[in-house]
């Protein structure tokens, strides 16, 4: 029968580097994943000729880390995006995920220390590089970042109502709610940043901003608030994607005990949850 | 700007079902994913007239699995496909997915209890349906069935050599190695089965079945050969898609203790690992 | 200041056991644990001399497990046991936690297959070693076996009634609900069986078939049936430890939209969970 | 048989609470656990007159919550417990546990902005409380505060030589290695402190000073160093109890690609892991 898609790699490539400068180590916790596609179809018939193992993709994570000069993310997805496709004369298109986890340096005596990190935020920052052989179809490279699991909630300036309203609907519309979310935003670079680490913060921080600041009147109304301040402020910028589930926080009815519930007590809930996607483009 | 993609709705909303007969009772543990995407820019503007809340997704999941007849998750989707697309003015396209926890029913004295079960299994039992209103663009139908989470393994039966080697390869061939998966597969059906039950039965035993059989050289070679045989056995499968992540178990060096260790100790491993994906096709 | 309690070790040490018997390799997928407690104050100064490092007691998992006869995971737990209490001078007491995932050996044409397996059961085999030296406080052998995770529901057989009522309770007693778990039961032997693999199996379906057929009128009253039956059918027992989620699923309400729901339409549950524990002893 | 302890109560009741100050909101997000043991032998023979619905512990939550004034995770603990001691007849000892997820309030435009919170801190802070009835043996009330799954890292100041070595150990000493882990502390109060939010960040802000200044010979020796300086510190904390999982990060090997690896490319990994666990008392 005939292949009409494949895909190989390696996931979960975990790298810690440490640049060891004098008096400061600079770290970087990161997960790589490397995923292959092009003229495999062989190796589905059982001749691997063509078929770099994906223990050496793992090898080549580490080795170009410490053989190659990168500081962002971005960089070190660039350069096995580079290294494979000059290479691999199979290979068509490659994807280079990178995920880091964002550690805080410890403060001694009010100032960083040297060397000493803790507690990391709970969001990961993202990067993506796809990349194409020259000639290939699409074969512009994209290079994408993002931010993961950055969790926002707010306690007003939240609404709901107007919507559509049929017999199975038992939802009250409501002009103030607890929102919470745990967002997952991508943007796309036309013309990559020059530095790519301050492109990220601005970024992150600007959805936050947007997230607080927005008078919302559904998720969708504060997606797209968000993916449209990010494309003013940003330039190069060409497109946002943004996932963000809504968390939902129940007020506990009270009144069976006597008490009233003046949008003070909540009960979390992890499912099930709304989702709203959307992707905005310039 | 301009929202060029948009979706939404709910998900992990968790039916149980339980259909009373007298002296045995049937019952099915669902969680069930609503995604509508459609004319509904005007919500990303802060316009809900258009928008069904996702709580209204959930509630209609339970009222219809109370008021329909249906046996199989295939007939439950497509049942909720069919009320939202018929009802939805907005509504291009609508996927249901659902997902089936598998338990045992318990014997007791030899014969089948009327009302326990016990130690589902780890794999679950998938389906999706994916429906666009006529005349839409790719407005057929697609219905899927699919086995997520799939454990498996061999101690024997499986080689890997002859691949490519550059200078960062330290991999070693091999004709005979443990191999593990966790396979994820999704089959999408031309004709829907008569009897999905027992068609989902009989492609997730052969997908078995061939894996245990297999000479397999290789990941690839072993879901090209899993694909195949489905579709030549199942004429009502069109497409077999299938995901075969590589879990590595590594063969421990007991030489330092002076101890041979011929293929028997093994230290398995969650990351990294290889991720292998295909598409077949009839 | 004082060092009152101490203990250190390793954990999630992973090992597969292949032996390749001819014709049919038999398989153990194991996660071991170690930990020693102990005359190891000094190591909490600085001083390293009686610390056996953890990365030794990994190597002596796999070492021990290629070196030694062993079959159930209760001797090689017992093996260790003895390995380091005969060794390491400080060592007070050591516990060895085994943990077994259970596969189910692949059918091919009605015949079991020589090497391949699947789909293990969502549930663990457990067992438990707790040795101290001789003249040591307590300075006996604990060996027990447990089941991990044993998901079980039963749709009827089970009420919750005639409990206590304060102002704070809205629960109504019911004589027929759903009752779902995720127990995990241990139980310690008095003489260790002779046959470790057919005492477990023996005790884990005795603890399903009791809770399949018991009346049940709480939690507690189940928990104590199926550690009575326990220590009824197996002499070698000496108690039972239960711990037993009360995994929720509530009845819809689907009155809101003109339905009725005859015990038929759940919603499962993750949080919050009641839980209820006990230890049966002869 | 003889029940010979008992245990049970209601997990993960999940509990926001939004004080609405005029122009500024405090949030905070709890999950409580709520354990009776006691005279409960009866409901193991069903007999439910004196249990108390785990449903209606949860409801206590809720309402005490919002009908009793709080601030601390530690007061609300208290408030339980005593509520539960003072009416349950049969209640012998009673523990509350509150986790608390620490969010960041949002800056907008350089100030704090009243009612948006982002990006919480992956640990947790944590109080237990377990109180018995007055005459009781062990009658006193325990009161703990500490923080769950804070991770630490220093790539220099820790070193691991000089330990015990047999044929199984092929860990090589050294004076200078990555550390890294994913600390749990607990510290008992003897009389509990007058502001229990300024103790806790105290303490947190303590244990992450010591682990970065400590010139650590071994896991252990850090962690009598950690709790030692909380005991110097703070008079009002008794005992701390700490564990600290070793989580190893590796130096990747690079000399097969001609490369060196001057401590600068590591690999972390999950599993297996050290664990140490030690408790200081004054």
């Amino acid at each position: 029968m005939a292949l009409t898609a494949n895909r190989y790699g390696k996931e979960r490539v975990r790298l810690v580097r440490v640049a060891r400068g004098a008096g400061r180590h600079e770290m970087r916790d990161l997960t790589v994943r490397v995923l292959f596609s092009g003229a495999y179809a062989a190796a589905y018939d059982g001749d691997n000729r063509d078929v770099l193992p994906t223990d050496t993709m793992k090898n080549t994570v580490y080795a170009l880390a410490r053989r190659e000069t990168w500081s962002e993310p971005e960089e070190l997805a660039g350069l096995l995006a580079d290294h494979f496709l000059a290479r691999e004369e199979k290979l068509a298109q490659v994807e280079i995920d990178v995920e880091e986890r964002l550690w805080t340096r410890v403060e001694v005596d009010g100032a960083p220390h040297p060397y000493a990190f803790a507690a990391p935020r709970s969001e990961r920052r993202t990067t993506r590089v796809v990349a194409a052989k020259e000639g290939t179809q699409g074969g512009e490279r994209r290079v994408e970042a993002g931010v993961a699991g950055l969790a926002l909630l707010k306690t007003s300036g939240s609404g709901f109502s107007g919507f559509r309203q049929d017999e199975l609907t038992t939802l009250a519309p409501t002009d103030d709610r607890l929102l919470s979310t745990l967002a997952d935003a991508h943007w796309r670079y036309g013309a990559p940043p020059a530095d790519a680490g301050a492109a990220w913060h601005a970024v992150r921080d600007l959805l936050i901003d947007v997230f607080a600041r927005h008078p919302s009147r559904s998720v969708q109304h504060t997606l797209q608030a968000m993916g449209d301040a990010v494309l003013a402020a940003r330039p190069e910028v060409d497109e946002v994607r943004l996932r963000l589930p809504n968390r939902h926080h129940h007020r506990v009815d009270l009144a069976p005990f006597g008490l009233d519930n003046p949008d003070e007590i909540y009960v979390a809930t992890d499912e099930p949850f709304g989702i709203i996607e959307g992707t905005i483009r310039r």
